[in-house]
């Protein structure tokens, strides 16, 4: 299981007032600390702050790696132009967040994408929105992985995301992508799936509880990444339980290893 | 998914000395507790007290039913003799638990099965033990559900159990038991499956994280009933956040009942 690291984003008051206020002491922390956590990638995202994006990612990703040079970047934006501005400046092969099946969308990306190693998040959309059927949301999948192995990918750089809609509004969307993962993993094979998770429980109390449970639910499907709260004790330990009942974790290792670490939720 | 409440069993000291002094408020006490809590059958466990069983069970029925008359009750012993005994006490019908398909264990059962309408719990374990794939626990349970049937017991009332054995002892213990309970589900059809939870967890820490995850795991692959302490706070929330991802819980009307009614955890 791949652990993207989602907390570098400025859409959160506190990475926000970082960036704003250059703190690299604080950033540097923060994602010393999602590594610690078991992160292997950092998503790097400063989407929300429009007017300085570029040289708000340029500054992010030039003081994560002085202090972290072994750290794997992710660099998030729905901005092609942002993304080709800073790659270069990535020192180890980064991961692109994202591109879709929109098409001007993938036709700024696609010589992005070309201009070094990398691996790519590709969310199953197309023109026509958010996919209405576990069966239209794969024929998005297939499409995107033929378009970027035309473009030179190999499968294994691929990271597919179904997109999820909260079940609040469709009481099978939680059914209809656990679908679509199971039948992305078998249909197309040696394709990766990822995703976030908290769209699942948008405008449900206690989201948290109804994020953990998808988790288990979406590992079992084959969810084989996840861009997560790496500091999520809850979270994660449910993660190390399920990876150990589905046969994940040989002779539960790293479930015990992170029960001595005092990794796991504390109570019952 | 029918929740049966464990709690009513000798083994749990507070229990075994509140049927050694024949404290009925406390019993009945425990039980309205987990019928508010959303038990559909209490569970009625005495067989630690292997001299006095019979008794114990009638003393125990006699007060729960005194206080409770609705409780739905499951009768739970080792012995067919003592399931005999007391099975014209249980006012509504009761479940059994349990039989197998172990020859003197199946024959022993078979009259008492007959002697009026009832659930059974059956294990699909038979004179070879614990099945040891997949394939073997389901062919236990055709073989089952086929002389249960031919005692006249409609399919709707039989709840298999696929027998659980810990993750700690075989990595693949959990995947073995989620593919027999959607093969059940898929080849049985109408049968229902039932298990306790905690035996997955045996020799781990953090046992209730572990229960959890599977729980959610296996109410995925088609558990239907489950044995289990329904006032554990942290079970419940995810059997009702599971619920609502699997759609079983349209609107997510039971879940928001549970958050107004503070039946979900309360911590993140």
């Amino acid at each position: 299981m791949l652990i993207v690291g989602e907390r570098i984003n400025t859409s959160r008051k506190l990475i926000n007032e970082g960036v704003a206020n250059r703190d690299a002491a604080y950033i540097q922390a923060d994602v010393k600390f999602q590594i610690d956590s078991g992160a292997d990638l950092i998503d790097v995202n400063a989407g929300s702050r429009r007017n300085s994006e570029v040289e708000d990612l340029v500054w992010l990703i030039e003081v994560i790696q002085k202090a972290l040079p072994q750290a794997r970047l992710c660099i998030d934006s729905p901005n092609p132009d942002s993304l080709k501005a800073v790659l270069n400046q990535v020192e180890h092969s980064p991961m692109l967040n994202s591109t879709t099946l929109e098409r001007s969308r993938f036709e700024s990306m696609a010589p992005i994408i070309q201009m070094r190693d990398c691996d790519i998040v590709a969310l199953c959309i197309d023109d026509r929105g958010i996919p209405k059927s576990a069966q239209q949301a794969l024929e998005n999948a297939g499409r995107l992985v033929s378009e970027l192995e035309r473009l030179g990918m190999k499968r294994e750089r691929i990271y597919l995301d179904p997109v999820i809609q909260t079940v609040s509004a469709n009481t099978n969307a939680a059914l209809m992508v656990l679908e679509t993962i199971e039948r992305i993993r078998r249909e197309l094979e040696g394709v990766n799936v990822i995703c976030g998770l908290s769209n699942i429980s948008f405008g449900l109390p206690r989201r948290p509880l109804l994020n953990r449970a998808f988790l288990t639910l979406a590992m079992k499907a084959g969810l084989n990444a996840a861009i997560v709260d790496p500091l999520d004790k809850k979270l994660m330990g449910m993660l190390k339980a399920a990876a150990v009942l589905l046969g994940q974790d040989p002779w539960c290792q790293a479930y015990t290893t992170a029960f001595r670490e005092g990794k796991l939720e504390s109570i019952s």
